[in-house]
Parts: C-alpha cells; sequence; structure tokens
C-alpha cells in the first residue's frame, strides 16, 4: 500500500527519473498526501499481479513542464479524462499507469488511481520522461494511443483517434497548447495481460527506492551515488555516474510549440571548463568540450550539492551548484528501433547515442 | 428532391450568400453531381416536415476557405465526422442541415445528406457564412455545439465536449490549423422540434432561388438585380443592393490563426474613388472614403460584372470587373444579442452595424 507518508520519496525518486523533466512534483504532492489521507492509501501491483482481463489505461500532462508550475492544477480535470475514457471503452477502469513514472507526472497515476479507488500498475512506458506522448514503449512496440482522451481546466474533455500516434501527438499537442500548453491525457488503453510486453516494468519501486536513497542521503548528510547505485541494481544493471559537478554559470529557457526549450550552462570544477545541457522538456544531451557525456535516452539529471534537492531544467538557476547525474535508461529504449524515436536524432541533435557505459 | 441538375444553381446561391466565404464550391459541385447521378437525389425537407423526435445535426467545413481549394476533396472526411456522431449519440441521424448554406459549405451538407441517405432540411445556422463555427443562430440563442465531432483528411476523427462554444470554438479551430486549416465538423445536435425555434429557416429554397435567379440572367443577359430582389422577396422582406461597382486594382490576403484575411480595393465607376472590402473569410465591411456602405452582419458579395460568377474573397484578382452587391442579414442576425456576436466589433471592427436599408 501507498499512503501519504510515501509522497515525498516517490516525488523525489520520479523527478530523479525524471531527466529535468516531468514537471515540479510539488503542488502534485500536497494535492496526493490530502487525498490519500482523506480517501485511503493506493494499492501498487506487480505486473503479474494485474489480471489478464484487466482494462488498463496511462495518464499523465501533456504540455511544457513549466506551466504545471505557473498553473494550479485541481484533480477535477485529471477525473474528467478519465471518465470520459470509461464511457468511450463501456466499461469500468481496473488499474491505472503513468504515461511517464516521472516528475509531478508519476504522482499524477496516483492522484488518477485515488480518484477511481484502483490500483496502480509498478510500469510505465517511458522508464523516465519525454517530451512527445508517442515517445512510449507502447508506441516503439507497435501499439495504438487511440483512443486517448484529453481534458483541460477548463472543463472541455475530447476524444480522440487518429491513424497513427505521430498524430495523436500532433493533435493532443495542438489541444495542449489551445488549452495554455497543459492538458490531462489518458491514453494507450491495454489489458492486463499485455502490460510485461509493452511497459516498462518495476518503475514505481524503482522510484520509490530511488528517493528513499535520496531522503537516507540527505537526513544522514552522505553522498547519494552509492545508495542511488545499489538501489539501481535492485532493479537490474541500470548503471549511475556522476558526470561532473559545478556552477550555473548560465539558464536560458523559452516555452514555445507547446514545450520547454533551453540550456544550462556550468563551469565543472575542478577544472572550470564549461558543461553544457540542453533540454526540450528533459535534459537531452549533455557536452563537455567536444566531448558528448551522456544522452537521451539515459537519463541526465541535476541535483544540488547542499540539499540533494532534484531540480528540474525549468528550474535551474544562476548560481546553483549541482552534481549532474546520469542513469542508464532501460534496455528497451536503447533498441536501435527506440533509438530512432528517442536517441539524439529524433530531437534534431547530429549525434547518435552515447551510452554512459560507454563513457565510464 | 435535389438532383444533379439542381447543383450548379445551388452552387451560385450559395456563393452569392457566402459573403465572399464558405468556399469555392468547384470542387463540391463536381462530387456532389457525381454522388447524387450514382446515388439517387436527396430530399429537401421543410422545417414543418421534421419529426419532432428527428435526430438532426449541422455541418460544414472549418478553416480558411482557400484551402478547400488547393486541397482535393473526399467524402471519406466526411462520413467518418457523421460516423463518429453517430456513434457518440448511440442513434441514427434522420436529417443534416448546413451550418451555413454558403458557399462550398452549403453543398457539404448535400453530401453529407447523400452519404447518409437522409433529407437536408430547409435552414441553416447562418443564413450566409461567418468565421467562426460560434457565430451561428444555435449559440446565439444558448444551444450548445457539444458534442462536436471533427474529423480531417488525414482520418483522425475527434469528438469533443466543452462548457461553453467559444471553447467549442477555440479547440475546433487548433484542431484545423493542425491538419493544415481544413477539418470537417458535426455539431450542433438538435431534434426535430427544436429547428424552427433555433435555426434560420427556407435558407436552402432561398440558394436556389438565387441561384436560378443567377443563372437566368447569366443566359439572358440580363442585369441580375431584379431577378436577385425578386427572390430574396419571397423568402421575406430581405433587401438587396448593389454597393458599386468598378475595376479592382489590389487584393492583400493572408492565410494565418486558420482564417483568411484580405483587403479589396476597388476603382469604382463612375468617379473612380476607391471602394473597400474587408474580409476575415467573409466580406465583413465594404467602405468608400469615409462612408461605411454596408458592414456585417448583412452579406456582401462580388459578382463579375461579364460572366455573373460570384467571386469569393480570396478569388478576386486584380483588373476583374466586379459589381459588390449588399443583402439584408435575416432578421435573427439583426437582434441586439446576435450583433454582439456577429455585427463588426466582433471582428475588431470599430463600427457599429450599418444596415443597409438605412444607407439606401
Amino acid at each position: 500500500m501507498f499512503g501519504a507518508d510515501d509522497v515525498n520519496e516517490l516525488a523525489d525518486g520520479c523527478t530523479l527519473l525524471g531527466s529535468g523533466g516531468g514537471g515540479d512534483p510539488y503542488i502534485f504532492q500536497l494535492v496526493l498526501q490530502e487525498l490519500l489521507t482523506t480517501r485511503g492509501a493506493v494499492r501498487v501491483i506487480g505486473v503479474d499481479q494485474v489480471a489478464p482481463d484487466a482494462q488498463v489505461v496511462n495518464v499523465g500532462f501533456v504540455g511544457a513542464p513549466i506551466v504545471l508550475t505557473e498553473k494550479l492544477f485541481c484533480e477535477d480535470e485529471v477525473a474528467l479524462a478519465l471518465h470520459g475514457m470509461r464511457q468511450r471503452l463501456g466499461r469500468r477502469i481496473d488499474a491505472v499507469m503513468a504515461a511517464e513514472m516521472a516528475g509531478a507526472n508519476g504522482l499524477s497515476a496516483f492522484i488518477a488511481a485515488s480518484l477511481l479507488g484502483v490500483p496502480v500498475v509498478d510500469a510505465d512506458g517511458m522508464g523516465r520522461a519525454f517530451p512527445r506522448s508517442d515517445q512510449i514503449s507502447y508506441a516503439i512496440l507497435g501499439r495504438s494511443a487511440s483512443p486517448t482522451l484529453v481534458s483541460n481546466e477548463h472543463g472541455d474533455v475530447v476524444c480522440l483517434e487518429t491513424r497513427d500516434n505521430s498524430r495523436m501527438e500532433h493533435l493532443v499537442r495542438a489541444l495542449s497548447i489551445a488549452a495554455g500548453s497543459k492538458c490531462f491525457s489518458v491514453d494507450y488503453p491495454l489489458f492486463g495481460r499485455d502490460v510485461p510486453t509493452y511497459a516498462i516494468v518495476g518503475t514505481v519501486s524503482l522510484a520509490k527506492r530511488l528517493g528513499h536513497a535520496i531522503q537516507h542521503a540527505r537526513r544522514s548528510h552522505r553522498q547519494p551515488l552509492a545508495a542511488l547505485q545499489a538501489a539501481l541494481h535492485e532493479s537490474g544493471a541500470a548503471v549511475v555516474r556522476q558526470l561532473g559537478e559545478g556552477k550555473v554559470t548560465s539558464c536560458w529557457n523559452e516555452t514555445r510549440d507547446g514545450f520547454g526549450f533551453g540550456t544550462v550552462t556550468l563551469e565543472a570544477a575542478p577544472t572550470g571548463e564549461p558543461m553544457t545541457l540542453r533540454y526540450q522538456n528533459e535534459f537531452l544531451v549533455a557536452c563537455q568540450g567536444d566531448r558528448v557525456l551522456a544522452t537521451t535516452p539515459d537519463i541526465i539529471s541535476c541535483m544540488d550539492t547542499e540539499t540533494l534537492a532534484i531540480i528540474t531544467s525549468d528550474a535551474v538557476r544562476y548560481g546553483q551548484r549541482v552534481k549532474v547525474l546520469a542513469i542508464q535508461a532501460p534496455p528497451l529504449l536503447r533498441t536501435p528501433a527506440a533509438l530512432r524515436v528517442v536517441g539524439p536524432r529524433a530531437f534534431g541533435f547530429d549525434l547518435d547515442y552515447v551510452p554512459i557505459g560507454a563513457t565510464a
């Protein structure tokens, strides 16, 4: 069971997995704590505990993450799209998954589950966050996003069916922009039997363990890297590395086309050589001079050196002291088929994927 | 019954009522003639012939009219949204109405009716064309556009429900732009018993009579004004006036935000004083010097002096000799409540409505 006391650990873990994106979880932490206190705990179930014919749906906000911090969020918006999906499918929803178990969107799955009174499945579609809704394991493996239900803060609810998932992303993005670069989406409906094949498994537990490691390091004033590596180890062979550490010397960001774009530069210790992080919602590429230190789909996150707070891409500010961490992406995202969708070239970088293991 | 032989008259009448918008009907004429030839005639029924519990829906393309000429049109696009609406309502559609009995959109109601095998109701929502989907009698009188079904040439189909009709226009416009500034919309579902209250009645017959008058004038090399006045007289007290006649000396147009915007200037006979027509999809204001000759909601249309062809706003070209005609809008559009929605100020003009009767 997952109760109000678990929220902060989950939030830290999700933000680390967010690669700078997925949305700042703060407001979502407050809403979720309130929901779990008044409505009781939410059950997290393993993919082997989902009944084969259970109806599972994916949930999450689509837009520019900074908008999630600018606009107060109301759970009615979440309820509206869930209700629309239930009507469209003509049956109850038995469990929810996060489209991305990352940032605020990791918590939004628990908010949806609490509202519906159903469990959260210990899996997601990205194992991190990505800017586009079709950069997801289900799409990479050939599932359809249709029907997708989208709702917004104005009380509008929209049901979309498209010929392919890139059309779906195109139309959902247009609706997100039309609602101020933020909308809530319920998509990629699948049956319990399909979850182990199409989803990235164990990511809720992973986020919780990573958050636990961060909070423990914070309380005991220790460096978190070894504890994070141990937490990752439990979930498979994923590697975490510290790419560097230093002071932020410049930030540029822009919200356009429904995304947040930006560049962060830091003066990296000990040489002072500048390190550059580029993002589209999520940090996608880390470079130092000519060297590419890490690229998408590996996860690149910034952690405040003092507080060990994970800082989302749009919250990085001049003068912050940060560690830049990289975590190996789940194997499913590192296949050639996946790299076409989530590798650096999918974001317009003239780069091949540089696995962080390779630069060790 | 309405057969292939009636299409050209209807097209001329609809284009005249279009106030320069509603889309150039040419491709729609060809598609409709083919449909009526192969599938048989479509029945046009008076509002008093619609069963009280009959399900009626409104249809039409939403976007920038010029795109309807640039892209070939396929009736599958129309069928998709109709099918979606049938599914959403959970019942058959018994009759269709044109959202605007104007330009190509007047014909699109017949295409929809032919595909469904149902009649067209002798009424519409605008009695002319307007750029926005919420500039319609149903919205003015407080009906909801929800649910609205939208389809596009990519085979996408979207069902929208919004809190108000201006939100609906906002989201449908975003979807239209995302599909290249053109989508097909089925909206404002209503029952037969509601049609006489909420629709503008008799506009199919009116378009047909106006088209007949134009074609007769064309064949007999007569001036059409008297015949148009007679045709209008049959439908009530609407006035038609010739605002002027002259050579087009400049045209400016731009497609943006899902609409076509532009200005046409002509050297008006006999003095040569410039006359200016400004449009957003539809001609909205006609001026000569400081004098406002006509404004929305009255209908402003250009007719080629030689061929008597009605020229849509985006098809006006340098050097054309045109008559500028103005037709009084239906009474429902001239009420204070309607003028807030379709009067000149609704389009950003710092002008009150100048009824064409008043400037006679």
